[in-house]
């Protein structure tokens, strides 16, 4: 297995300049931890809590910051789509699409986003198990595309929490054959926890990284943000650039010992005596 | 307080016939009980757990079939929109257009169908706590449109379950001041049960609308067929018609009790000896 | 099926003036109701979230207390016990013996109790689903006592919150075929929800026994306390004497209802169209 | 941080063999890994789903076991106690007792374990969060032991089924001070899963073991069986005792790295960049 990929920018673009400055960093970061980076970034945050969120720079201001990231930086970029027809202009400057948890289930944003053969990174409804994952995957697979990325990012327990169940990780990887990332800094999110927006314990993103790497997972979704506790949304469980170096250092070396060791071996039915299997 | 209305139909429609065969029976039923109806079904079942399961009419062939159902029977009628575009066509043959429970964040789609100037339903997400439906409704009145009534469906339970917290419906009347609506249907709902299509346990939609109609909702939705296991969607959860004029006559008398001593009185600070609220 | 019971009285047994009050006031309250009585009060809290918290009057000097509620009042009288040994001396005093939640399977306190002979009332466990209790009813019937009775108190959901399933009260009564009693009082607790002690909300709780009746239950069980802002435990979710008169009336009105028309009579295969089953 | 130590051994002393042989098999299984053992293996399974299932040698049996265990090999050893009079006859015979986990909340429980001045293990119960664990702690802490220990098994998540919540382990370690202890079979459980007796997912508990070794607790619980399928109880989800060395290998490794950074570098305000706290 491959070494494991970090996904990881501010929640919403928030200007030309900043969306630069903050890829910029991230990719000195990767390059100096020897982990390789896909730069994630939202152009329009559709879900916020309440109307007075600030969602974004908006998809037409976007798409050439898009570009941009991509030429002068030389980073492939990852953004989430929320209606059919933002699929196809997003394709064509960014490298993989990602569809929000709220929407995995909406079949006609799947195909629209299958078709335009770039990746897709399905982020799993709270609301689903890790086999139900089988059928989203499976309406991907069907329209043709088959670059499919899998994303955990917790599950609803009770009101106004997550939990991350690590047992899905394994399971969504066996069961879809894609490759699985965790969401570290969604998984943290206390839906509804500050009334009119969504709270969050980004204390906790590394913790949850560090779990999910030793599983054994393709990857680390964390969103980061030079300055968190003013960042327009997401504050509260986004990482400050500075935390990053730290943390990539441990889940490398958790990353190798995991590989170097898959999760696999120990599941195996030789290996865990099980004869119903 | 008003006695309560049924919202019923079909779950999807099937075809102009057998849309207007469900009306006619219904609103037969509907008046031999003394109880106002409301019609509903869906053009477009937009999440079908996979692509082989059927879909519905379509919008267009649908709208001449809603406009027929309002003209020739009188009913007012339901149906759910799942993206912006569809709102104002679907706006002009409906009475009410309902967001559904994966879509109650999507500010673009709430705003849409407050825009047509329609009582707009929100079915509460199976992620949300009732609380956070303040947010939803916030939304919508933000926009200038304040006919919209709230509905409860079930709570995400573990995996592949959902659980209805009676408190939720005094909760979510209390505090948005909105209509309240029990989903009976799709509470029992077993997401994932089924493999590739959605279970469900129907026996136990008349028990979820009888504690329902005791606490005191304003109205219960519930998804009825003529023949539903042969259902092409929802089957599983959907009641029989033969069975709604046994469950209507309960209901009726629960609700005269409940609304003679509304739950408010019981709340009241005064008659259960709060002091701190 | 026969009209519901309460079953009422303070959490702890605060002394014997007290408890004979109490027990006074609710016999009178329920013979102005014509609603059956069974006083409970226990004379330990065994699980206090802390140390600190009062633990009532003990098991020798309640004994006493037991036996002239009884004999002076003719009341039945429900007390909970925590340790094999407590079981024989208390049955020679109380009617029915009840199981705490927590400690539903501890089979030899089960066998117990169950071998004094009297009624055993379990309190379904916060952790079990509604079909676990045929193996905690199976242990009692094994031992040869079959008057059973079966309570619900709410199950975890997510942390330091309860919910109930309106539905396990007719799938135990289905399944178990003993009397299921709806614990409306603690079903409102929130579990840690005051730091040391337990929380609770007790204007649900007329809420949750509202519903429970008109699904059709054997009993409501609800603390009461003249004055439960000083009771030294649960009083956030006792209901206050006051409250009783008003609250019951309801519940017999939903009840005369609900025991009209069976649950099961919509439940039937026959009345649901279920093949299936 | 010490290294981590493996508390490991059959769920119920089936015989005096039995328990000697599986005892000296993980000594030098452990001596080979490098890694401390403390033996565990219960004397009477107290809580069986059903009188049917066998439930171990019975305390007077299974006191010689312990001390020859621990003389003739040794070993310290661990055994769990369901009633107060067991605590002083045990604590003879062994190094930690263990208070399970439906039990964690029974105050005099508590205290008689406590006053023997052994170690006291705690198991969190599956109805507890994990900051409710601090009352817990204080009830032993205020009796004056303080050689407590806390071990995560698992949190209800629905019906039939447990969580793990990998930030608990992090919490209850920052709260109490006390070592935290991953119970890795017990987690995979499926509480009445097979109907009349616990189901369980054993594949899942090296899993689960990682994930809580990369957080970086104090020790890890396994329950481990020469042949699990044929062993009287909590079969499903023992480890055979020929995975043990594999997956004691991954988890020394995983140690080590999460042990040189320990998670409270990345949880600390400063690296975090939490001005809040």
């Amino acid at each position: 297995d491959r070494p494991f990929v970090l996904i990881a920018g501010p929640c919403q673009m928030e200007s030309r300049d900043h969306a630069l400055e903050v890829a910029a960093a991230l990719k000195e970061i990767c390059a100096q931890a020897g982990v390789g980076l896909i730069y994630k970034t939202s152009f329009d945050k559709a879900n916020r809590t309440s109307l007075k969120g600030r969602r974004g720079l908006g998809l037409s201001a976007a798409l050439s910051v898009f570009a941009e990231i991509r030429d002068s930086l030389g980073l492939p970029v990852l953004t989430d789509v929320h209606e059919r027809e933002q699929c196809a202009p997003v394709a064509e400057v960014v490298d993989v699409l990602q569809i929000p948890a709220f929407l995995c289930r909406q079949t006609d944003l799947l195909l629209a986003a299958a078709a335009t053969g770039r990746v897709v990174n399905v982020k799993k409804g709270q609301f689903l198990a890790p086999w139900d994952m089988d059928h989203v995957v499976g309406k991907l697979d069907d329209s043709g595309n088959r670059n499919v990325i899998v994303t955990e990012r917790g599950a609803s327990f009770g009101y106004n929490a997550l939990v991350v169940d690590m047992r899905g990780l394994a399971l969504m990887a066996e069961r879809t054959g894609c490759p699985v990332i965790i969401d570290a800094t969604h998984a943290v999110q206390q839906p509804g926890g500050l009334g009119a927006a969504t709270g969050g314990e980004r204390r906790f993103a590394p913790l949850i990284a560090r779990a999910a790497v030793a599983v054994g997972v393709a990857g680390v979704f964390a969103e980061c943000h030079p300055d968190p506790d003013r960042a327009p949304s997401d504050g509260p469980n986004m990482l400050p650039l500075t935390a990053v170096p730290g943390v990539l250092a441990t889940l490398k070396e958790l990353d190798r010992v995991a590989k170097s060791a898959p999760i696999s071996s120990h599941l195996s039915p030789e290996a865990i005596g099980d004869r119903s299997t």
